[in-house]
């Protein structure tokens, strides 16, 4: 039987404030990226989020950032690889210590944001997140945009990946993600959606824009936590995958 | 022969702005607590004070504390016990990444300024942090006021600990520090501290300001590190207790 | 005819992280305490809640805190006046300036949280907060617990004050609130609520907890903008004291 | 008789750290532009720092950056032109406030590092900064790099300018600054960073890498306060231009 990993965002309240509903979230899902504190997060909800993805047997995930709490790690920083390395190792630890605490054991790491936006496309930004991830715990699995340099870099340091698709997103004939500036950039139709999903975990296809069919490496599938309707959204493909005969579960 | 540690705050620099003189004070003692970037110290500079005490053979403290830049964590801050413990395994496991990731090992952990100072009277704040240093590593040494609540706290959960004592400060029949509000609080003279740390290790005493011989612990004797004299007082230090015949090394 | 103020905690937002309903409840007050970058909101959002409060007709109050994001500014922090002086004024200035350049008039200041319970009772830290008001400008109205030192270390220096009361908290036979700690502490009850405050601004009294009848100054009353019926709660209150002949507008 | 502007970046110590020395260097130039609190300084550094200032009669001027205290502002970072807008407005406030509150007034603008560089070639960025400094005060200066966007989109809405040269760098063919990248991009030369400012002032040229005469508008000189020969320098600087007949003051 085949399997796919569900992973998404958790964690990402800070102090007095909310995003998302983490606890209705959690058991639709098998990967949790959990805010580090730099873009989001903060050293008591880490504590929360681990306990609660460990209480439903969902992978436990460092979801390290720029540290822009005001701009949510969304915007582009220009920190140089070393600066990239020492933000990752310093995040990274953070989130092992909390899931230590709680005995649980960190699965993975998925950059956030801008910082996830600019290594798939920068090699040195890439190499240091992989590396940081190597020196932080051998056995982690480093989550990247599927065919970026995140995803080579991290290979190349013989570092386990997860190549990661997007459900709500559409994408180019190049397997490139079409940017959010055009207005077909996203699927807003569940069924679409599901439907794409269904083809890029069982066929490793994806249709583009312009009707191609184009092949596409499909580890685990991002889903997003803070829409109106994302909770909806992730019990609706949670189950349309099991019927489907898949098993959700962390790569 | 005896031994004795004498330990320093380091890593308190933060981004472009420089504190202390690290790198000529590293040979002069045997435990750095680094701080861990809520109070000082930021991703890199743990980096680089981590690499310099390993290269020197210093024993990597982590320095947790309160999340106060401006006041340099010395301000007291009303966190409950729950918070207090996720600072300190969030801090703490930033260290212990940091230190993995150069190939060192972390060696003890010694709470910094307000948070220093208030857990060692409130006995919660204490086993709080107690808690949080042998959830990250069993074999953690808490360093902590001689004869303050954080000493007796850790101990009752089979933590290791050392009794720190200042060179430089007074003390009062009772054991207790001068307050600094006091004239008398702070020993000027080099001769004096010298000879006030001598006895404190060789004889576990120290003469009050009234002139009574009072018995205290001393496992670890702080250094100062960010005085004009810091380093030619480190250096005076370290040769006469080795004049003594005493051993400097970690606990 | 008789007018009362009814104001409350705005612009609690922070970067991607929304607190509270501005915008449902911005048409039931007539001043809105917005907050200055310190314990929450950015210059983004006090722009856009200045902006939101100025086309209601709402007057704008700046509402400096401690700068503690992860603990709202509710936590207890050691600055010395001097220290609480300069961040008034800072955060004031901010204050000023985003309403100066939409457009509008800064009418007057309310410390938060922590730094607004500690003023209540701390002569020095009141006189800082009255004297960086004045400093900032000379008509700021001070928005202080009613009875507390900060209202009469206010008016000592000429500053105008507003003696502040709520809706959904009981008062002590000494006039003071009682304290959360207690099972009694909160109102729950919408219309019990609403007669506390029409007494209050019609009559000057509360009824305290042991059934005592109480002078009380009341100049303004405060309305939680956080909770899952704020708004029901601010839309009530605002209509039922219109019913009474009460015209609400700012001090 | 002709008159200079010399100014320098002051006030970017923070909280326990310290930068540059502005006590002694402050009677050396004539216009300080203050850190604002985001990429460096605080509310209480600002007080002090402009006391000095205004001590010294040297004029104050707001130093607004982006909110990277660890990066100290020199990072890139992709804010819209709205959120520059916002930040300015708010730094700028509280700038102006910590002026008035000591009776001063505030004399001009100058953004600081990323900003500043940024805002020199991006158009909405520059408009963003112009337009914040209009809101905040009708008379205010906007300080920046001589033949900027930053200088023209200023002037387009009427605001007054200072075209802004470098004392210790050298100049290209196009008028532009050498960049850092280049070995011969700075001016170690004490006689020949003088002699460069003497031309640029009297005569209004520069004399470029390649030995180019090339016209150069230059308002106020740029002295950086943190190397470790910056005070000898400022007051060399001083001392020569007023050996040449020149006045030393603000724009």
């Amino acid at each position: 039987m085949q399997h796919i990993d569900l992973n998404c965002d958790m964690g990402e309240s800070f102090g007095a404030w909310t995003m998302g509903n983490d606890e209705a979230l959690m058991q639709y899902i098998s990967s949790a990226n959990i805010a580090c504190g730099f873009h989001a997060g903060d050293a008591s909800i880490m504590r929360k989020t681990a306990t609660l993805a460990m209480q439903k047997g969902v992978a436990i995930g460092a979801h390290p950032g720029f540290a822009d709490l005001q701009g949510f790690g969304r915007r582009n920083m220009a920190l140089n690889a070393q600066e990239v390395y020492d933000i990752c190792v310093y995040q990274i630890g953070a989130m092992l210590n909390v899931s230590k605490a709680i005995g649980a054991h960190l699965h993975h790491v998925k950059p956030h944001g801008a910082l996830y936006n600019m290594a798939a496309k920068d090699a040195a930004m890439a190499q240091a997140i992989a590396q940081a991830t190597k020196d932080s715990q051998e056995d982690l699995i480093l989550y990247g945009l599927s065919g970026s340099l995140l995803i080579s870099e991290a290979e190349k340091i013989g570092l386990r990946t997860a190549s990661e698709v997007f459900a709500d997103r559409t994408y180019q004939a190049d397997g490139s993600l079409t940017p959010r500036t055009q207005p077909n950039a996203m699927i807003e139709d569940t069924h679409k959606a599901v439907a794409q999903v269904i083809r890029m975990v069982k066929e490793q296809t994806v249709v583009s824009t312009e009707g191609k069919i184009v092949p596409i490496k499909a580890d685990t599938i991002c889903i997003h936590g803070d829409g109106p309707h994302a909770v909806a959204f992730a019990e609706a493909l949670n189950e349309k995958l099991k019927a489907e005969g898949l098993i959700i579960r962390a790569v």
